[in-house]
């Protein structure tokens, strides 16, 4: 099963060891992960996604929760959210197939951000989904290269906020860890 | 010195935690850090962004490179290079104020992905300095919470596409290699 994990995290050298040491002692692959800064310099936020036993995944996720540097881990599954991935591809176009590839990146919404005598970059953002069928439409011209952040996602109601993480888990929570 | 690394690793778990895991042992904060899928599915790429003492890091540049996982790696520092970061943020917005983060938005040429009640999630992509300039524009409405992906970038000229990152270095770097 594919999870879309956020982990709020200090802002510290080593945390980053420390969680992706301890997936990888269980033997789960990451699909993809993004580490980017919040709205608090003093706090990162990662979003992973990998692939693995639900039950494994979930004491996984606990044992992250011990990690004093980690300040919580938000589990996506069947939630409400909006995801998204950036990629920049370089792809092979000259005159003839420049308008072409041109005309695809309009529909898809993307921009083409660089142009050089054979070739063009095209930043897109989406959901998976949209960027694999975008690299299947450029298999043909030629891809250069590519590079992607892997995704990252926000509920689209509760909150994962620096505040909310911090605050004490509500009452039944708490009832449920402690007994 | 701020830098940005690209590697290109084979999809295999405990690479991230081998390169996390150098990286912190030499203190190097990473700022941003981005795992993504690659044309190739048996190879992935990441993206870094670290601060540090130059001389250090391009040690750390030959170490990372001999971790058997870690096909190539590039230092973009001096290149000409597209950048870019996408930025999922949700805003405090009512009936009032939506309007007005509406036209802000599309000056940013973001896109407006939810609306809810009382907020907005809005997908933003672009330099570091543009999305900073976004969030402070947001700070007054009220930022609920934000999620980015670090930066990914590909330089304008030459590739580090899997195909040349396999291929044994030209003469000329050999013979520096060797002596």
């Amino acid at each position: 099963m594919k999870h879309v994990l956020s982990a709020m995290v200090m802002n510290q050298p080593g945390v980053l060891a420390h969680i992706s040491g301890m997936l990888a002692s269980r033997a789960f692959n990451i699909e993809s992960l993004a580490v980017g800064e919040t709205e608090d310099p003093a706090f990162s936020r990662i979003t992973f996604v990998v692939t693995g036993d639900d039950k494994v995944l979930d004491q996984v996720r606990k044992q992250l929760e011990k990690i004093v540097t980690v300040v919580k881990v938000v589990d996506y599954q069947n939630q409400d959210i909006v995801e998204r991935d950036l990629m920049l591809i370089k792809v092979t176009a000259t005159g003839g197939t420049r308008s072409e590839i041109r005309e695809m990146v309009e529909v898809f919404r993307g921009k083409i951000v660089d142009i050089g005598e054979d070739h063009v970059i095209v930043e897109i953002s989406g959901s998976e989904g949209k960027l694999t069928a975008f690299i299947n439409l450029m298999r043909p011209y030629g891809i250069i290269e590519m590079v992607r952040t892997g995704r990252v996602a926000l509920s689209r109601a509760s909150a994962l906020s620096i505040e909310s993480a911090l605050q004490p888990p509500p009452a039944y929570e708490e009832a449920v860890i402690n007994g």
